[in-house]
């Protein structure tokens, strides 16, 4: 299963200075230069001028561009064989003031590979297709583009979705020239689909801190968000006596202080657990807190795991609410359950990192990715590269070009691999 | 010195009717009939509009009309010798979503005062003057009138006042047709100012759980408002293990949870002390926080015990910084000192209270007035009539009519005793 295929030309390597070149052009499109951020949030003229930017790339390689109805890019290597088409992509769209390599990369170097391969000239058994999903950061929510890839997504999905600002993702699609309705034809059959190969920056400290090159993912953590809120009663702060007070402020400070406890009790090595957002009401300086809406997101690779950590968080709440007489309330924004990689497309990939004499290291995916939602019904695997000092969604994201080299040889040798050798995939 | 004077004219009284008739106008001017709540901050259409309402009751109650440069409105009722005045007022500018007594009711009972007085055609030796003075709730800073009035304004604080909206305080005042540097023509001179009273709602719960008409504050409470940053890293929630973080929030988590502590350790029976405003950056679900700025307002009515709670704070935000990796920035922003009642001015409401059989006592008060301005150059006092459930800055905010009443004739009674008698202010 693991054999290695070194007959087929072995020494195919990526050129690192057309993936240099491809992801400074990138980093222009929707760059600011007040904040030195990238600003192509999904659907916005820049986030469509990357799309189009990408087409125009594949098309000069002679690789055949698409556009399916979720706005999703592709570019196809065709194959001999009518077998299951091999997969490599990520996203081009990004977070506000993003970093250049988060999604990016794992495009640019699937489109390396397959410039690779077709100047090669070699003849693949299998079509090898780079697609680039719309919105996996999450304008309108996430994932858009890999849900309607695998079927996820629904017509009640599809019209609801807003932004913050409140705009419709149908309406940010129709003023793109975009049909909104076709996304839910976007659906590719999963029998069809061989596997799914994403490469993506860490997001995370490990690999960078163990000097590793690439990391191998056993597994996508699974991921519940809730939206929480804590009703006390607003009043003057230089009249209410302490012990009067609801204050819903104090609420929260009791439930960050609950979050280690509940880890420790009730998570493993991998629970993490985050309140990222928080808002005060009546948010004056002299007004007691009568309101506070706060964020929750907290992530285990296992189901149970996940399920005893809902359970200790709402008693914690329960019983902090009761203490301080507040009221409260949660709502479960999403629930993502856990993915693991294929076996056979893992081993695949050690071999060749171990083929090439990488430093590597099988590890978790604490972030979520279009990876996850392609798992759900077809083989996926990931390659991780480094994250300087852990950073992602930041404009000081980066990644060693040696280790972009690397992880690009990795994923130009799996490819290859699982091309040339339907049996690779098969197991 | 506080020997009962009633001779004169002992059957005045306040007419509560009238008094309900102009509360109830002046709530219409800025009501928002989506949350019930007034909108009447300072120099808004709202505000201009309340003011000219209440020139023309002065007007056709034959008193006279005035408005100084930092547009405080005043209604004289001239007294028979140059002695100097006798001061009644409050404000008339509201909190985003007011309710309808806060600053308003003092304004009102300061009119329905004079209006009985007048009509009773007493010869008084003083002149009483009634002012209602611009921005004490603070669209530009708070108590913007009273310190116009009392000599306290500067050019630089003139100029650089700003909204919430960055629109500058001589901005919003161009736009009403006010000549904002005619503010700095507004200074009495404090030896002309026999006394000032002041009556407010309480704005906490202590005299509507006592079940008592009225108190009679002994002194305002100094007030430090600080705004805090904790700085540490942004970083991806589901990628950065608990044990890296530098989570700005957990240390706001921490210093929320020290309050109690350092109010314990440090503080008297009176001290207070809010977080009543918080932002998160970068304010993502699935970020650690980088960055919170927060608000802290504590009060005291010791200088000496707000000087150690600023230190016991100070060092706390110290310490939890060093314990989890993150920076710290602390602005002052605002440090009211404590300001006493004058005594002869609390010994004349006393004995008006007593002749008057009320319900009352002597209190604190926790939150800032006009009061505390005028009282650091001559002599204040003030009465407070209770809120129900301690609520106010809320259309929940109310007090009992007779409550009202009460507390209008105690004014009334005092006013009357203070323009009759010279040498009850001369002590």
């Amino acid at each position: 299963m693991s054999a290695t295929n070194t007959s087929v030309s072995p020494d195919l390597v990526v050129d690192l200075e057309r993936i240099k070149r491809d992801i400074n052009t990138l980093a222009a499109i929707g760059f600011n230069d007040a904040d030195r951020g990238i600003y192509r949030q999904a659907f916005t003229d820049a986030d469509m001028a990357g799309k189009h930017w990408l087409l125009h790339r594949i098309e000069e390689n002679d690789l055949e561009p698409a556009s399916d109805g979720a706005a999703n890019i592709s570019g196809v290597l065709p194959g001999k064989s009518d077998a299951s088409r091999v997969y490599v992509g990520s996203h081009i769209d990004t977070v506000p003031c993003a970093g250049m390599l988060d999604g990016t990369l794992g495009v640019v170097i699937g489109l390396e590979c397959l410039r690779v391969l077709k100047a090669a000239g070699l003849e693949l058994e299998r079509t090898i297709e780079l697609i680039a999903f719309s919105d996996e950061e999450g304008r309108f929510g996430g994932m858009f583009g890999s849900e309607a890839f695998t079927g996820a997504l629904t017509p009640e999905k599809l019209l609801s979705a807003k932004d913050l600002g409140q705009t419709l993702l149908t309406d940010a699609m129709l003023a793109q020239g975009l049909d909104p309705k076709r996304a839910l034809e976007a659906r590719r059959d999963p029998a069809r689909i061989a596997a799914y190969l994403e490469l993506h920056i860490e997001q995370g400290p490990v690999l960078d801190q163990n000097l590793l090159q690439v990391g191998i993912v056993e597994q996508i953590t699974g991921l519940q968000s809730w939206s929480l809120k804590l009703m006390g009663e607003a009043n003057h702060a230089g009249t209410t006596p302490m012990d009067y007070r609801k204050d819903a402020l104090m609420g929260l400070a009791d439930f960050a202080h609950e979050i280690p406890r509940i880890l420790a009790e009730n998570g493993g090595e991998h629970s993490r657990a985050t309140i990222g957002q928080a808002e005060v009401q009546p948010g004056a300086p002299n007004s007691v807190p009568g309101l506070v809406v706060f964020s929750l997101d907290f992530r285990d690779p296992s189901t149970d795991t996940l399920e005893s950590l809902s359970q200790a968080f709402q008693k914690a709440l329960a019983a902090i609410s009761r203490r301080r007489g507040l009221k409260f309330e949660v709502k479960v924004q999403g629930d993502i359950q856990p993915v693991p990689c294929a076996p056979h497309l893992k081993d695949v990939l050690e071999a060749e990192a171990q083929r090439l004499n990488l430093r590597y290291q099988r590890m978790l995916s604490g972030a979520a990715h279009d990876a996850q939602m392609v798992g759900r019904v077809a083989p996926m695997a990931m390659i991780f590269v480094p994250s300087r000092g852990g950073m992602s969604h930041s404009p000081a994201e980066w990644t060693a070009w040696e280790d972009i080299r690397a992880g690009a040889n990795l994923m130009l040798g799996t490819l290859l691999k699982l091309a040339t050798s339907p049996d690779e995939v098969s197991s």
